[in-house]
């Protein structure tokens, strides 16, 4: 141990002769104050009030509806209020099915029951609270009872399908099984539907979660035979939030739609399974052997079907309306209080939740808690801050959507930037978002120690990154810059109400890396649990109130928000590179891949004795007119960069720096698009959005690079109009942010 | 069946109107005659000679030193006489350990006893043959009482030491378990040694031929649980053929050396078990966890210990000298009676045998019975044709190694090419072999049909690869070129002695890809496995005949040896371009590392939590002169091509042929260094050779290549000099044979 301290102290030394402590946003004389005001922030938190607060919050299960889930929202409403805060339950009626009927059996070549529970453990305390559990389900699963044959699709995305179309395999009217990982879950009953399926289970192969990547629990934090992932599979990707109430907040009075009217649900049954009730089934499958990168962990052959295995699967819900409590609690800014700051966080989890999400929950109330401290100290927040614990996140982001619809307006005109957290573990500082925030996340990454090695977060996530990545050249980029990159939103969290539906510049952030394990969405995921196996000092929970909470007072304090446009120029012309280079690429293999089809090349290549379709043929990739796209990317430069020479500048004092700033957190709203993107509207960001087939997996630039992966050339040209015009009222506004600066 | 055939149809008319039967060495006229007796040659191959004389040669084990081997090889020596060969089994004295005894035992934390036995089953005829079945042992394994924590070491290569060292892993006083594949199996007990273990476990991971791969015997034809991998692990990369007679013929008066002296015997004992044997093993291993590349398909969790598993080995052998029966058959050339052409495959096996080598042996019979079939219409082969069916192959190469180097002065004479086959299957054509030979192995392939698919065997092998390649470009490049490349030989059959320690042109060539399975090496390759799973109705074993038999006739028939240098200059030029680049990027990558490493960067990337050694920084890649290897190169493409150019010109009545044949199926003995590469002077060939650490894997130009990966610099200047001289030589001996046909 010794050894270890010794070289990292030489590290820190031979570090901290280049760092700079410049902050963007903030004058030489206010950046000094900030820091004092930030090492003063730091002096507050306590790792034993995470500790403490986690093991009540944890106590019992507080899924979306539960009776704990509105104790605990109204525990931590009192706790905001005890700082100091202005704290509100603001609750929304929303849909919540909870089955009623869970029945899955093989019942042919031999017949199976799937057990279907996961066992009580003496080695966790809260694992047999089975009476307040929600048992193992999907939730926005259709009802049915269905029974067919039984086919293994691999992960069940689209490229899946592909490859067992090419074994002349066809899902209709049988029960898909799948494993879990891939993509999110909710895709693969999404695409089993739109192949004709009439049922679906997903389990957890080992190989993913469970020996294969380490012992299982209660020997280590895998998951163990029974272990069954809850989760929803709500068409996310179309629109998250109460299926009813689309684009407005689902208060007690709001008009609802019908359920058969809702464009977000799946309608064919799906439930999770853990690897013990899969192997029987996947065991007794027949019909060839599934493609090599299908195959996972289990000790048996890996066949795709159809049959012999037959399968019946009964699932009915209780489809009723419940409470969902958004905890809100706001310190009004002393100078520009319509100017508001937001973290949030979600509270609800599927069981007991330790990791997913308390861990980030009480890491937020911490740095809350510090927050309100300071105000002891005469510091005020120049803008206004509001703390958020959402309800209902684990269904389908129902809280903060509904939250963000109800107040979408004013949310428009006022918030300046969300900042979100979910579950948080030990390891590595990770960061997605809006890429005029990538360098603010930097500085503050430089500003943030490592509990465990004393390194900045920022250096420790480089050694990470450039440890990983095998190319010597992209190891020298990442180690030589003195910036991390942050990655783009897709889904998963409540962010994507902000970013993706109301335009806001939004955040995601956290730690991981050293917290693997299989216990998410069980009944596992418990305190004792995450002692023993996360982050159990708690350290992590205090680095991430330091990083979030620098980031939440950066943008609260700063005379000119911190918004870099040049960052963002760059990301994006990266992006459109990557979009013309696609079609290229399409071109020139498609051109291939025809002829192989043409000459018959894959049929001779497969072997005789086994089915083989060859695909067919697709048309030639069109030229598509980029044009007006890259004369926007060239005014964005344009003005990004002019922008940025001018703020470096101290501006003037008749700077009217209220219009500048409301100019600056505007300007994504100029990105998105009114009627949003193609057959998803309530999605309306045109550079960022979750992947339709995907899920939570980010599709940037969305409309232009979906149309072009489905080779839809005319809809790919379309959005390529709207997303050049976009750019091009966004370099309008960067330019009369710009002209405010010029003024002296 | 219907629809395939008429597709296929199509695709053969539309190959045929660009397929052109030129053949090189044959002038055109003389190209015709060679057409139509190839033609006829086809008509007398018979499957159902394939058939019967597998299941005479399978019916009983048959290893070096067995009753049933004499017998056999006496079996095919009047065979070979009935069809009109001067056919003579040579017998050598080698030495041939079997086992005495075999215990592998957990002591600790409880107690295993390995079954280390196959199970007979009542689905394979022959499986039942206990006490003629060789039992499950590696040949030349040291004798060996030992005890010792047990470290697993995935592949149990070198770069799988270097992971360990990461975790902090000794494996000094340790026995090693690794999995099979990643290399040839004689490296894992090598480096164990090296590395200071004191004993080697190897077992069949069910994810590289079991389970993970296919249904397992009798259901299918991947290994069953306690199937097991026989094998040498005589040190074949530093010198194959019996270890007391190093470069003779191990005659019965041989002088031969004390086992101690020998170069190529392992010093500690190491056993192959299946799957059932190594399970109680893995599941009970402390320590880190296996990094997850180590890791294989059975249910548990791979930790690479060392302990708590205590495992006892007890190996001891039968050290005996036995009698090694090569058959070889020989048809007189009628008019270069000292020019050799040579076909040869092995007859032993470790057990049955089916596959491995019978299915290529019974090949090689039939196609010989052709040959000498023809010479009933009146045709006599030009040159000398020589059969071949060696014996030893299985325990290290011994009988064709011994032959080859008791006769190896007059090989060097006359021996024009060796060509090679072993175990033959289902599926496609691959070649190995000298690249001067890669056009004539093209134009064969051209003109042979396949019998699945009706188009030549040529286009079905550039579909595959065209199919297995992920590159638009290379897909293109493979279809729309009307030649295939072959690959470089390393090591594993009995081309070795010909091409790697004498210089002597030759080629391995063989079926595959769709008759996958475990019995290799097992008492699982049976005539039951072979007709069920494998090239059960022998027609590839037929094509095979066509494909070797048109390779023999044209070199035994050609004019002019079809040798092509620019081929052989386009091919080497590019394996200079590999090891110039290879400089280069470890250059690159060696200052990044040594950056990643001073600044901590590896050790900042890992968990705490866990044991993190730092690798150690490497001295700085020189520039190495690589001048004189590029101007050898300059002046080897000049002359292949002045060679080409007048080559295609019918030549001079006059020219002395005989002269020019000789410089040309000479000109690769150029490529021989005399003192051999260093460390293992048997190996002499300068452009092909096997790993040192990677066993049968090649390393081409490998004295130069294995220098550089090794960091020895000055060895890498030194072999560069060497090769360039080689170039230089074989440069040399082309003008040499242009000059002759210049003279008009």
């Amino acid at each position: 141990m010794k050894h270890i301290l010794s070289l990292v102290f030489i590290f820190v030394i031979s570090l901290s002769a280049f760092a700079q402590k410049t902050i963007q946003g903030f004058t030489e004389e206010s950046a000094k104050a900030e820091i004092a005001l930030e090492e003063k922030f730091d002096s507050y938190l306590k790792a034993s009030n995470l500790d403490q607060w986690m093991k009540k919050l944890t106590a019992r299960p507080h899924h979306l509806g539960s009776k704990m889930g509105k104790e605990y929202a109204e525990w931590m409403r009192d706790q905001f209020r005890s700082w100091g805060y202005d704290a509100e339950v603001e609750t929304y009626k929303v849909l919540f099915p909870t089955p009623k009927v869970r029945v899955l059996e093989m019942v042919a070549p031999s017949k199976y029951t799937a057990k279907l529970v996961e066992p009580a453990l003496k080695e966790d305390a809260t694992s047999g609270q089975a009476k307040e559990q929600l048992p193992t389900y999907h939730g926005f699963s259709a009802d049915g009872d269905v029974t067919g044959e039984l086919v293994f699709v691999g992960y069940g995305v689209p490229s899946d399908y592909e490859e067992l179309d090419k074994l002349g395999i066809d899902v209709k009217g049988k029960i898909v099984i799948a494993k879990y990982g891939g993509s999110w879950r909710g895709i693969k009953p999404k695409v089993a539907q739109e192949k004709g399926a009439i049922g679906c289970i997903i389990y957890s192969d080992p190989e993913d979660d469970g020996y294969y990547q380490g012992d299982v629990y209660p020997k280590g934090p895998y998951r163990p035979a029974l272990g069954a992932q809850r989760g929803s599979v709500l068409d996310l990707p179309v629109r998250p939030g109460d299926p009813l109430t689309p684009n407005i907040g689902a208060t007690e009075e709001a008009k609802r739609i019908e359920r058969a009217q809702a464009d977000n649900l799946i309608k064919i049954p799906v439930i999770p399974i853990g690897y013990e009730d899969a192997t029987p089934l996947l065991k007794a499958l027949g019909g060839p052997l599934a493609p090599e990168y299908m195959r996972g962990a289990l000790p048996l052959t890996y066949h795709v079907g159809p049959g012999p295995v037959k399968v019946h699967l009964n699932l009915q819900f209780d489809w009723k309306l419940v409470d969902c409590h958004n905890v809100i609690a706001k310190m009004k800014g002393s100078e520009l209080p319509d100017e508001w700051v937001m973290r949030g966080n979600h509270h609800d989890a599927w069981v007991n939740g330790a990791a997913d999400p308390i861990s980030g929950m009480v890491a937020l109330m911490e740095e809350a808690r510090a927050v309100a401290e300071l105000t002891k100290t005469g510091w005020k927040p120049k803008r206004t801050i509001i703390y958020a614990g959402w309800d209902g996140e684990e269904p389908g982001l129902i809280g903060s959507t509904e939250w963000a619809e109800h107040h979408a307006k004013e949310l428009q005109q006022k918030l300046v930037a969300y900042i979100n957290s979910d579950g948080n573990g030990r390891g590595f500082l990770y960061a997605q978002g809006s890429h005029t925030l990538q360098q603010m996340v930097s500085d503050v990454a430089r500003d943030v120690t490592d509990p465990q090695t004393g390194v900045s977060v920022l250096e420790r996530r480089k050694s990470a990154m450039a440890a990983y990545t095998s190319s010597a050249k992209a190891k020298k980029e990442i180690i030589n810059s003195s910036s991390m990159t942050i990655d783009a939103l897709g889904s998963g969290s409540d962010y994507s109400p902000f970013i993706q539906h109301l335009g806001i510049p939004a955040l995601n952030i956290g730690f991981g890396g050293e917290d693997g394990g299989g216990e998410y969405h069980s009944i596992y995921d418990s305190y004792d649990m995450y002692k023993r196996f996360k982050d159990g000092t708690f350290e992590y929970g205090v680095t991430l109130a330091k990083t979030a909470g620098r980031t939440t007072l950066r943008l609260a304090n700063s005379n000119i928000l911190p918004f870099d446009f040049k960052g963002f120029y760059n990301t994006v012309n990266g992006y459109v590179k990557e979009v013309t280079t696609l079609t290229d690429n399409m071109r020139e293999s498609t051109e291939v891949e025809n002829q192989m089809i043409r000459e018959n090349r894959y049929k001779l290549a497969s072997d005789p004795k086994d089915t083989f379709i060859q695909p067919k043929a697709n048309e030639p990739v069109p030229y598509l007119n980029f044009s007006n796209l890259l004369n926007a990317m060239a005014s964005l430069e344009k003005s990004a960069n002019t922008y940025a020479e001018l703020v470096k500048m101290n501006p003037n004092p008749n700077t009217n720096l209220a219009r500048l700033n409301k100019l600056l957190y505007t300007a994504e709203q100029k990105l998105t698009i009114a009627d949003g993107l193609p057959r998803r509207p309530w999605f309306q960001h045109s550079i960022y959005a979750p992947g339709y087939y995907t899920g939570y997996g980010v599709k940037t630039l969305p409309g232009v690079r979906e149309a072009i992966e489905q080779r839809n050339w005319k809809e790919a040209q379309e959005q390529i109009e709207i997303l050049a015009s976009n750019l091009t009222k966004y370099s309008s506004q960067i330019d009369e942010a710009a002209s405010i600066l010029k003024m002296r």
